[in-house]
């Protein structure tokens, strides 16, 4: 998880939140992606507080800063980037789409802070806002309903900006059964069918050939495999079919 | 956006949820990614009715189908994904992060319906909703906070997958069974083997819960789907199990 720890430059910035849900969604999607640096500026002063006190509220509410005006909260960073839920609304502004536009922020997040400002849940970023912002970014969605949830639009951004980073390793894939065990399941497959008259005696060369292809359409994993052949040969012992 | 109409053959399907206001926001997300099904199974009752009487409920939470079971949420779904906050909880299910594993739906996608499963906000996913799945999807987070807000986790899912949507070709590859027909799959298999005195009467629920995961694993295509069921009833008829 090495180069995620640039998220701890990244500064999310909510600009006249209201809703303390939001503010508290928001600060969820940051300790999930691992951004720690929550401030905002202006918000609803008893929507802080109620999201600051609810239980479980997160180490990165207890440390947010308030600030009174967007100058004061974006003052030590180097890029400054406005959210938009419409794909074209100030056109004095360059927009990216979120997946360009988290390229350009982690190339920014290697060299020092970034804000990344989101609006009201009801008017977005004032013009104020956005005559601080150098360019704008755009979570693609769908025309006929475009306007995301905050914490959603948060946890978007940040699941972007921090894709490619994970460098977890991939769960191990399992073993997959070898072509032995594989003829043993087709043959005890093809000796129950027969038992149980599935097979018509001339068809035999032709039904063992296809039953031969589904069981390696099947892909069996080792321990499945042994599973299987267990099962048939239970189900064979029963049929009483000569072992 | 001609590519991203294939989410309409995306199940969104959210089991045991309570909280109405993540049903709400769920569907939300829903809307904004052009992903219009939604399915509940056994949600919180007054918690399903508050989220649809919400002031702005959207058209998804009017059409959204209320099941009394995973299996029949899935019914019609011919690969089953079900998503986890931990990455490593159930290790005989294969597990895909988010990014690669939106590769595979949107290729699964473009050949018939799929479904997402989401779990209770509490306990995620049961072991019987696990048995559904062909395998496991997980948005990666960090290590010390890892378990998502429904809603944020249904919208980052729900960006990735549209995200890209016009680039990828799909293989013709043959058409998966559907779960119908797997699970009658499942029930034959069941059937034979009690006959066949593999599974202990007491160990019952759980030997299906095994076998219905281990027929999962074997991604059978909808003609050797067919194939086998003919060949399991044959059998069965054999055994002089009552059919």
């Amino acid at each position: 998880m090495g180069a995620r720890s640039n998220l701890d430059r990244l500064q999310i910035v909510l600009v006249s939140t209201r809703n303390p849900l939001n503010i508290g969604a928001a600060a969820r999607a940051m300790s999930n992606f691992g951004c720690p640096n929550l401030r905002l500026v202006t918000p609803y002063d008893p929507s802080f507080r109620e999201a600051r006190s609810a239980i479980g509220a997160s180490a990165i509410l207890e440390k947010a800063e308030v600030h009174p005006t967007v100058a004061s909260a974006i003052a030590d960073c180097s890029l400054v980037v406005g959210t938009t839920a419409v794909g074209h609304r100030e056109l004095q502004h360059p927009l990216h789409l979120l997946d360009s536009a988290s390229k350009l922020l982690r190339q920014r997040l290697s060299k020092g802070k970034v804000a990344i400002l989101f609006g009201s849940e009801k008017w977005g970023l004032s013009n104020d806002a956005l005559s601080h912002c150098h360019w704008l970014l755009h979570i693609p969605t769908r025309h006929e309903h475009y306007s995301m949830n905050l914490g959603q639009a948060v946890a978007v951004c940040l699941y972007e900006l921090s894709r490619g980073k994970n460098t977890s390793v991939p769960p191990a894939k399992p073993r997959f059964a070898d072509m032995e065990t594989v003829d043993r399941i087709t043959a005890a497959l093809l000796q129950a069918l027969h038992t149980a008259r599935y097979i018509a005696p001339r068809g035999e060369a032709k039904a063992e050939e296809k039953l031969r292809r589904m069981i390696r359409r099947l892909r069996l994993g080792a321990a499945d495999a042994e599973v299987l052949l267990g099962m048939l040969h239970k189900i064979l012992r029963k049929l009483g079919a000569k072992g």
